[in-house]
């Protein structure tokens, strides 16, 4: 989907964070948001919201001479995920529909972004209690569960730090064999790379690539061969959060997505209401329900 | 008090507001954001936010031609508030202490802001609740009450149409033969004016002013002369809402800041917590505490 300009008070906040987070000083901050300001005036707005923040990050990056802003939010996040880990694995465990349980808490980690919300108005408890109130499509599921036993190869798109913690009871529900699990190829936002899914237990666990890419969504054109072969050979894709969504609504392959809708540019485009959990098929997915 | 870099996500996202709310053509909101980005590199930090939110106000309203885009919302949230009315100025009468939850209304009142809120997260009815709710601090609201009671001339600035409904208990106490009521001189985001005053009621009632200028808070160099002399020879200003702070929180006069807390900008500069309701008193109200 294209970048929206309602996307520009968070490319916007995002630097601030940014900056705020590792302690630069005011005045390399004014430059900073100057330079930001410059960019979003150049930018492409036909590309998607990640590829625009892919760029907006790179020069965060580079001016505050961090490759990884908000490491210390995604090891915290991490953390503290990994504390309600054995009570969401035992929930998962005792409910009347273990599948539609563990997707929910996939879809209810997806709060953990700091692409749409500030680190102030994530609360890891309260994604819990969502987990189980918020309504949900259950046919939707029932469709993915149904797909995800008939299909051979797998892959599934981490999103955020934190929030891919919530994923593994359903990564364990699909079950290790058929199952390839992709993260970011670089630090950008909170995304997941590599070192997120060893602290969060997932790398020693299920076959776990990088992407190759540092945008904040799945942008094809910016990932590895052997991601895009990945990609190409599977038959089913789970793709969590919005920058995926983003990224690959218009992608030809038989894509789930599963995201918290935190704003109202996506919302738009998915036709879901805000913070409701989505669960969206792309046009392949929806031409194989029988 | 100066602007910071972090006011910079929300001068953005209210030009997008005002260009949603009248419905402006995607191809006139990207220039109009341009022009807003543009805009933000050349303001001048060492000014109070609400002086860069006027300028960036009125590059709004000429780019969408229109003097007051949010003249619905105001509208409709005075019309929303006058039905709570009734019920607020029961809920005062029958309290213990009267002077001090008609306080509590106004600051709750504080909420209808759409310099610091998206329209969707301002809710009328909860804001009755938070009212009675929220921790304030009691021993400010006391020497307010002295003082009010002490002053032959009192000035009330105040804030945003909607809100000003929730004023009224508080302005009935303190009583029409010693209040002036100052309202903007002309439209800015949700400030109210003297049309907003008038479908309160409150322009009926009690003696109100415009103070000449377009800032959403009280920069006084933009004021009217009239609305100067009145300001200099009040004993005792009330000053409620955020951008009235940030204008006159330096002033050499006798100011109690009543304001709703919404913003991370102001919180650093007085000292309060996120969402908490704020008693700020200049630095001669502290000078006469005895």
């Amino acid at each position: 989907m294209k970048t929206n300009v309602d996307c520009i008070p968070c490319f916007t906040r995002h630097a601030l964070e940014a900056a705020r987070t590792v302690g630069l000083d005011e005045a390399r901050t004014v430059l900073l948001m100057n330079d930001v300001l410059k960019m979003l005036q150049s930018l492409n707005w036909s590309e998607p919201p990640p590829v625009m923040a892919r760029d907006i990050h790179r020069l965060i990056k580079k001016r505050i001479e961090n490759p990884d802003p908000f490491e210390q939010h995604k090891r915290q996040s991490t953390k503290d995920a990994l504390k309600h880990l054995p009570k969401i694995r035992d929930c998962v465990a005792k409910s009347d529909n273990p599948f539609a349980t563990a997707v929910r808490f996939a879809i209810a980690g997806n709060a953990i972004d700091l692409g749409a919300k500030t680190a102030h108005e994530i609360n890891i408890s309260h994604i819990f209690q969502t987990a189980l109130d918020t309504p949900v499509d259950e046919s939707a599921i029932g469709h993915l569960e149904q797909r995800v036993q008939n299909a051979q190869r797998i892959l599934f798109l981490a999103d955020n730090a934190g929030e891919i913690v919530f994923d593994i009871p359903l990564l364990d529900l699909i079950g290790k064999q058929k199952l390839t699990v992709a993260v970011r190829g670089d630090a950008v936002i909170n995304d997941a790379t590599m070192d997120d899914a060893e602290r969060a237990g997932i790398k020693g666990q299920f076959n776990t690539v990088s992407n190759g890419s540092d945008t904040p969504g799945t942008w094809l054109s910016d990932c590895s061969i052997d991601f895009k072969r990945i990609f190409k050979h599977s038959d089913l894709i789970i793709a969590k959060g919005q920058g995926n969504y983003e990224t690959l609504n218009d992608a030809s392959q038989n894509i789930f997505f599963l995201f918290k809708a935190k704003c109202k540019v996506i919302c738009a485009d998915a036709g879901v209401p805000l913070n409701s959990f989505a669960i969206i098929l792309s046009e392949i997915a929806k031409s194989q329900i029988t």
